[in-house]
């Protein structure tokens, strides 16, 4: 096992109902910004409910964080929370409103241009706003890390910090939230937690067996409950379930003390910002393209995976990982997610596009050994047309 | 699932080396108390190194903290604590020093008798002095959790209390320092581990994949390195995995949103305070007769056991559940902790001894569903002679 820290402040507040809660989880006397997306949580009654819970507080609001969330609108909010002295923020949404929360309540406090905070990885932040989560939608874990991640829209650059300031306070995770979602995006955030497990996971043996076999518990029950996820919307058991694996796929625990890989996610971050496919999307483009051309670096764990996760245990070595990569497209495909660049009307061309961007981001050397070059790329790309 | 909250804000620092650290997770101001037990860090290095990392603090010590530790002990240090303006407290071992550590943290800063924290359960606590640990015995998951199990010596009285203000601030684990550690502490340690998960896993289905395989996760590690780290002491990495393992066994993951059961630890505790046999050694005792006499409540969790953790897949669904309790009481004595009471030198009379102290606890009506009264209690008391 490698060295680690491990430190996760969140409280978690989980079940039918527990928006509630929220009466005494916001302080008091907080001047209370709630922060939300595109008004979907108008729609399924979640708005009225928190607003209800928050009556006795002082509760502005700021609406239309987007699905990649800009620092453009975000700093919008920065302008709001300055000029209105608000000094707790709540995040009512997904991953993408959670994320723009999380810088704002860095933004509105940053000594300096809040660029900075992603030119530098949110290392100089030495403050933040105190802020909580109600997720709507499992997916991107935000609502337990301190990470987020914002697109810069005039250049096409999506950009990640982290920084402990950031963790939420709390998050309210109720599951029944999550019946009214489109189809797509129950889908979106399976995969999504399903790639975090997997580039912490597959990449070479550590001699962690607490983590790996963690990993493989949440990869187990996204391929249990996804389907299930689409087939019967309104299952509470079914939606808790995936709700918090998708929580756990990235709350740091499962990557504590082992080698992660994250190219998947770099080169589909380059996806989204080009051609603006959803970020899952990406994910099942890129993934079994990258296991397929980096088979030889984590043969070993292919295999674990192949057994333990997929059951596979006839066949010789390659075979065996073939059909792992196989079995996961058809997870993926399943789950109504398309694994091909061409899926999405894109042309070849498409791969030099991303490569470029690769190259001017600097990506240029990947993965968990750091030797995923544009070549590789290059490769990955080709094998995800 | 169940509902529920989750709560955890112990920074966990792991590695070798990384007791350096101290340096700065200890507050650089404080006036420091270093808390221990028997004198075993000082043969081991462990006290040196410590003492040299806080060469630049104000440090004060306190030592002769017991295996099971006594109120009355604990009390001498919180006496030293207020004498000396104790701002720190820095607890170096096991779970015993640790846990006299919580108590010493909350009883120092507490209105009134400190002994109310355990006829309240901890709940009237509202401050307490912030503590750190470093970790030298994997075992009872105190480092991680905020919990402390404290004896009253004169009426032989096993209590408990649980508070979030005393977390630790930090755990360093540096699986280095276990090496010294005689064969019965880790065997002991692993045991305590093992049944940790069981209480928290053995009980009904509650739809709760991802905690069920997070527990046959931990499960299943402790069976692997368990038996590897009584024949390898100084293997680095399975010492690291017995103790994150054991840390993760009781940080309150795996029992959010499950029922949980601890009459096996409510039956050891009554024959550690009457009789002093090591805390994992009544619950080898206890388990294996806890799970036979209960399988009817708790068949088809036991199936599940049976299954996923030690592979069981053939034969009667009874067969297969005496044969996981066998496995079960095999891994106990291939570890060198003797199961039934008899190998104690108990005589028989310690049935009716601990039946009326059960008694006299109130202790009637224990079990995830609160139906192990004083007759279930002497089944499995005369199945564990």
């Amino acid at each position: 096992m490698l060295q680690f820290e491990f430190y996760n402040p969140v409280q978690i507040v989980f079940g039918e109902g527990q928006i509630a809660k929220l009466a005494t989880l916001v302080p008091e006397k907080a001047r209370v910004l709630v922060l939300y997306g595109g008004g979907s949580i108008k729609k399924n009654g979640t708005y009225t409910e928190v607003m209800d819970v928050l009556k006795n507080h002082s509760v502005a609001e700021f609406s239309g964080i987007e699905a990649n969330p800009t620092y453009e609108t975000m700093m919008k909010a920065v302008a709001q929370i300055k000029a209105e002295k608000i000094d707790f923020l709540l995040a009512v949404g997904g991953g993408s409103v959670i994320d723009g929360t999380k810088f704002a309540a860095a933004a509105a406090v940053y000594e300096g241009d809040p660029w900075e905070i992603f030119t530098t990885g949110g290392q100089y932040i030495k403050a933040a706003l105190p802020l909580g989560a109600v997720l709507t939608l499992p997916a991107t874990g935000s609502e337990m890390n301190n990470g987020s991640v914002i697109t810069r829209s005039e250049t096409k650059t999506k950009l990640p910090f982290m920084n402990r300031h950031v963790f939420p306070q709390f998050a309210v995770l109720d599951p029944t939230k999550t019946y009214s979602l489109p189809a797509r995006q129950i889908a979106n955030g399976a995969v999504d937690a399903f790639v975090h497990v997997v580039e912490q996971y597959l990449t070479y043996p550590a001699n962690a067996p607490v983590q790996d076999r963690f990993a493989e518990s949440l990869l187990q029950t996204l391929i249990e409950v996804g389907p299930q996820a689409l087939a019967t919307p309104h299952d509470y058991t079914v939606r808790s379930n995936l709700m918090w694996a998708a929580t756990m796929a990235l709350n740091g625990l499962i990557g504590a003390g082992v080698p992660q890989d994250w190219a998947t996610h770099l080169l589909g971050h380059e996806l989204t910002a080009l051609y603006n496919i959803d970020h899952a999307q990406t994910l099942a483009i890129i993934l079994p393209s990258m296991l397929n051309v980096r088979r030889a670096a984590k043969r070993e764990k292919l295999l674990q995976y192949a057994d333990r996760v997929w059951g596979i245990k006839e066949g010789s070595e390659d075979a065996r990982i073939d059909a792992a990569i196989a079995k996961t497209r058809d997870f993926f495909e399943a789950m109504g997610v398309k694994t091909r660049m061409r899926d999405y009307g894109l042309e070849v061309s498409a791969i030099n596009a991303v490569l470029e961007q690769l190259k001017a981001h600097g990506m240029v050397a990947l993965g968990e050994r750091g030797d995923v070059d544009l070549a590789i790329s290059k490769l990955v790309l080709e094998g995800s047309y």
